[in-house]
């Protein structure tokens, strides 16, 4: 497991465990083990206790903020600190800046049973130590909730507690950070890992009570595995959908409005979309509207939703008369993105999603597109077991588009709907049933990389490699036949459409795209 | 009619008048008037013609340059500048900088018949001035829509332009700035100048497309006059709802979207809400979430509208379970705040708005609730015709409010809900038929009053004074009697609620108020 290279900070209340932890974790990653308090002890002769009734605790914390600043110069090393040591808030802003601040927690009888063991705790001498623990917990409460990442020790091992914040660390490398001002947010890459959600949710939201919408196919494969450690630490309000586009209307969200109403969700609550797209796009509209906006976090469980639409913020609904018409940009607070989650997708939709994924390497990346030729079999072998490299590919490029164009005003983001003006038409025209979202753009792409030849100068042997690629993939590439006017009056719903001209994407080879202004005729 | 100690400069192809309306412009405001083509006549001692047939274009436009760096020094004139002067950047930087640039615009056939009269024009000089006249046009064109104030002169008499353009100055006098970042925007205040609504709209919005979204009352009294002006300079699209509360919920939201569709509304398009709070809700809540979002001007009716609903982006509709439950915060592009709107509204309508006058009075500023004590009466009989400083002094408190909290999260715009936990309440217990929303707030305001004097140590003679001044507009001051549990269940529903705590307003003094922290069973 790779590390940051960055001291690990172990912070708590005596008796969370600091110690132990930290020495398991010295010892598992090879590194030095600081404890401050005994570097004070060593430094001066005397024990804490002696400090402490030798002279008074001012005294000792000039010493502890001396010991903190000597041991921060030191290696990359695992550092415990004493408990009152981040209530001072020069040491918080010198930990947090030399590396990664963990507070360890416990309740007061695991830590009365903890501390009983030894005597050597100055602070809870003499007579009523649990009064004594109790105020002082109090009275460092405020400071402790100042640090975001917070690990509960109580009955687990020292060996699992140095496990859980060696994965937590690790995440922190498999983390995309899309960068929007005081809105960026991050992408948490994971791999079999649902048990971190808690944790994460933790650092990025401090209420309690979570409306987390679903659907059907979601719970069954995932609802005891993600919602059982979400339901211990969470109170957690369920709605689950019927799977599937027809769920993201109006009237869908009318009826999770008056769920949430009875639910009493408020603006303390954080919405969960765990599921595809639609789940993502109805649940994400639903947070950015009830109470006028409420936190909300991506939890994208297919791979189309992976790659694309639980990141950018674009939420919303379809209406009758076309898709996604109604809607906002709202972005959530993170998005986790698990591979496991695309292990049990039903075959079908894994392809649909490969659609997107080609989508990008054909706009954008031509390295990702001679990947894709090589390993698209592999990847189609082992679902769901070897994709994250790529998904995290195209995760770096929609937030690279998000972050130059987040509202689709410059035309970079327009590129990301290469395929999708025929692609939807298709998808209205067919009434969302015969094809998938996937397998309509794909079918999109093929029609635009063909128009792109005489329009872009795209060389026709590209455009045989990204029908044989999407071919190669499980996808069609040829659409059915429509009546040309039909066709017609279904580009002209497009929302991209500016009078009678539609903003079409062309290649002008794999890898390297361009929004031209088209007229709807021309199109055709 | 005071206008700003600036410099008012016309710019705008030869024949449109500039000359002939700077000169009535400057007679009318005692200004003096500079051409700053015989400026450069007189001080070269050439004609124009002559310069250019001597020298060439070149040479005229340094002159050119000269001539109005030198004008702008002069005191605040009325400044013409030749055809061809705001083509070059640095001249219109310069101009912009120094005053109002106003471009006057004509039609090819105005223009060849003004022109034709004359025989000083060198660059149509020769054969086929029509053509030459198109040429420059086109050429001049990309330059002429960067300025923002454009005037068509097309069958109109010069004292009616030039009185045009000073009713059009004046209102930048009468214009108040929310200030909100890039999405800041003016509130103008106008007097029986709807007439005006057009070429403002013309300063925030480049498209030709408008969808207006009004209520059958608004349309009754004002359809025509506002609407006739509008459908000759935009293509309108009406949407008339039936008027009030009923109105505002996801099913008509849902059948406007239809209409929106069919009649391609597109991100080019307008929304232009008229009407009062309903409307503006409603309207602003569709644009805020049609195609994702698209511009929106509000143009407030109602006094409850203009003080209040229609400034600081909150948008939304009903659900059946409570009021204003779904919204978005989307701030239009501006505010159109016309005194003579009040004229016609219904009595009851128009004394529901003064309780939000009322209100901003008792929370912010005692000036303002001595002024109301000594005006009501006036106010009253004059419906409509002496109460804009009255509006504009709330404007300038919402305005205050939004700049500092625009979210609601500091607690600060909390303090307009001053009377409104339990008026959202009254009104929901009574199904929004029997009180008007102001006559709701009313009661809650006497409500958070007499609370008030335990609480936060309001003299009971100022809950008197309230009273009074409520009583005065003919406001309702008690409330009917509910059961305390079908009262506390209707309070449970408040937006602002976090867990059992409500975020309740108090006011310590007429004029200063506080926000504390009530368990709902304490409220009543």
């Amino acid at each position: 497991m790779a590390l940051p290279p960055q001291h690990i900070i172990l912070a708590g209340f005596m008796g969370t465990g600091k110690t132990a932890v930290g020495k398991a974790l010295a010892t598992a990653l090879g590194r030095g083990f600081i404890d401050t308090d005994r570097a004070i002890e060593t430094g001066t002769g005397k024990t804490v206790s002696q400090i402490f009734a030798q002279t008074n605790e001012e005294n000792f914390r000039d010493l502890e903020a001396k010991a903190i600043q000597e041991a921060l110069r030191q290696p990359p090393a695992v550092i415990a600190v004493g408990g009152g040591a981040v209530c001072n808030r020069d040491n918080l802003r010198r930990l947090q800046r030399g590396g990664s601040v963990i507070l360890l927690r416990a309740n007061l009888e695991t830590i009365l049973g903890r501390v009983a063991k030894k005597n050597s705790r100055p602070l809870l001498s003499g007579e009523n130590p649990r009064a004594k623990a109790e105020a002082l917990l109090r009275q460092r409460e405020p400071h402790y909730s100042k640090i975001s990442v917070q690990i509960s020790t109580d009955g687990k091992s020292v060996p699992a507690i140095a496990d859980e914040i060696m994965k937590m660390l690790s995440l922190q490398n498999d983390t995309l950070t899309l960068k929007l001002g005081s809105r960026s947010y991050p992408l948490y890459f994971v791999r079999n890992s649902m048990e971190q959600f808690p944790a994460l949710l933790r650092r990025h939201f401090s209420g309690e009570k979570l409306a987390v919408v679903s659907d059907v196919n979601v719970q069954r494969h995932f609802g005891k595995k993600f919602l059982g450690p979400l339901k211990k630490e969470f109170q957690v309000h369920l709605s689950v959908l019927p799977p599937g586009e027809k769920s993201k209307n109006l009237g869908v969200l009318q009826k999770l409005f008056k769920e949430w109403v009875r639910a009493q969700v408020d603006r303390q609550t954080a919405v969960v979309a765990l599921g595809g797209g639609v789940i993502g796009d109805l649940a994400g509209f639903a947070a950015a509207t009830f109470l006028r906006g409420i936190p909300f976090v991506q939890v994208p469980t297919t791979l189309l939703a992976q790659v694309d639409s639980s990141i950018g913020g674009k939420t919303g609904v379809d209406l009758p008369e076309g898709k996604n018409l109604v809607g906002a940009f709202y972005q959530p607070r993170f998005v986790f993105v698990e591979e496991s989650f695309l292990k049990t997708l039903p075959r079908r939709e894994f392809i649909g999603g490969m659609a997107e994924v080609i989508k990008y390497a054909a706009i954008f990346d031509a390295s990702l597109f001679r990947d894709l030729e090589r390993r698209m079999p592999e990847l189609l072998r082992n679902q769901g077991e070897s994709i994250q490299d790529i998904v995290r590919a195209c995760c770096e490029w929609k937030a690279w588009v998000v972050e130059k164009d987040e509202k689709e005003t410059l035309g970079l983001r327009s590129k990301l709907n290469f395929g999708h003006t025929l692609g939807h038409a298709i998808e209205s025209l067919t009434g969302y049933r015969r094809f998938t979202h996937g397998e309509a753009i794909a079918m999109g792409m093929v029609f635009a990389a063909r128009k792109s030849v005489a329009k872009t100068g795209l060389p026709p042997s590209q455009v045989e490699r990204i029908v044989a690629l999407l071919g190669q993939a499980g996808l069609p590439t040829e659409m059915p036949g429509f009546k040309k006017n039909v066709l017609l009056a279904a580009l002209r719903q497009d929302k991209k459409r500016v009078s009678s001209q539609l903003h079409f994407v062309y290649l002008e080879k794999i890898g390297k795209s361009a929004v031209l202004p088209t007229p709807l005729n021309e199109v055709l």
